[in-house]
């Protein structure tokens, strides 16, 4: 795996380029060699079920899809389209900040592979996905 | 496949119960045997892409999930709990109205699938996908 | 979507040039411009479950991507690369030939997607997915 | 994580009671709490490209699944029905024996999710991938 072409400051810089992810609250918590971590803010936009307070699945696939992008922009120098995307939900995402956490699976040419997993705020794995991106 | 047990106007009424489809401005459009149509309203939030004006995937993946619930919902009275989802991306979502329809794959006793597409206002396929819902 | 490149019979030749593919032995049944029907001869091998006698997943797989990426060799004269694949299992595949109809989602320069679904003999829909395929 | 329910031997005697799974020359190489590695023999049947000589990706896609669902039978005493599946490809499997690694990523009363990746005899990644369960 080559090195970072960017530094946090640099790819925190470049995360909140886009609406979408001020609108998340989306913040870059650390970047090493191995991969990134990304919080995102609650808001209560989020929630699906008002009756129990738990985030819309959307909010989770989507932050799955922007970290795993973001681990791919740290060693390339910017983020890649997206191919496609599918995650797997493993537990209600109830109100409180989130944490991601994404590494690369396969820098390729053509087409790169990364993934994420986010946490609550005990530690508890909420959901877990992965996307393809286009480099060609 | 088993008849709707939902109307046009009580899915529409399920579907606005959430904060977050009420933020989407997603509106049921039709409902048949075969499946239903839902709009989603734009808004500048959506914009992963500042200067091209597209919207975040995390967006229409948000809506393939949605929209593949509330076609389960118009069979079986409710929506399910999405186990997993994943969308194909075949072409950005530019600054408009969008339109998904959504149709069941499978009922199942402890398990569903269901699939739906986004189409632009001229009729071109956005994005496409499918969830894996939980009827246990 | 544009007109088909091979006929039923070079589909054929094309598709048993792959010594899996002769084992599995496929055949094509049907070729419109709107997809392509499969057969596949069940063997004793499938089996995953010696007891119950249905055939492995990864069979189902197999057949999934095989069936849409014949789909596009159809429209583009021959098969892809596949950059990801998915399967829902509906029901178990029990001894028999399986039929698999396959069509095409996206045409695009870079990438490609098509879906097939699995029936057994009396139309029982057991399994269904999709392949992204690289035209790049 | 709970502790194995099953030794290597029994994983082992489990695993080649399918008549596909013997097909596939799986053997089970290691087995710790962390997750199962598995070895694949080659096979001529497996070539997808007479000329280049490398194999259909279903025979990858089918040994994600194996390798996922035993990480999970390690855990649990049983294999489960797979609900889904899916695996990205990152580079052509060529002649020689395959290894698979595999762990649980979320145990559950109802679907349980499993990963694991496919390495050739030099340790390079070929493919990788997950599975859903049902263990309800």
């Amino acid at each position: 795996m080559p090195e970072n072409k960017l530094k946090k400051d640099e790819l925190q810089e470049r995360i909140r380029q886009a609406p979408f992810h001020k609108w998340l609250n989306l913040n870059v918590k650390d970047l090493t060699e191995e991969g990134i971590v990304v919080s995102v803010g609650w808001r209560e936009e989020f929630v699906v079920n008002a009756e129990r307070g738990y985030s819309h699945g959307g909010i989770l696939a989507t932050v799955i899809d922007v970290a795993a992008d973001y681990a791919l922009a740290a060693k390339l120098g910017r983020p890649l389209p997206t191919i496609d995307m599918r995650v797997d939900y493993h537990r209600p995402a109830m109100q409180g900040e989130l944490t991601a956490k994404a590494r690369v699976i396969k820098l390729g040419g053509s087409f790169c592979t990364a993934e994420a997993e986010i946490f609550d705020g005990d530690g508890r794995l909420l959901a877990s996905g992965r996307g393809v991106y286009y480099s060609g």
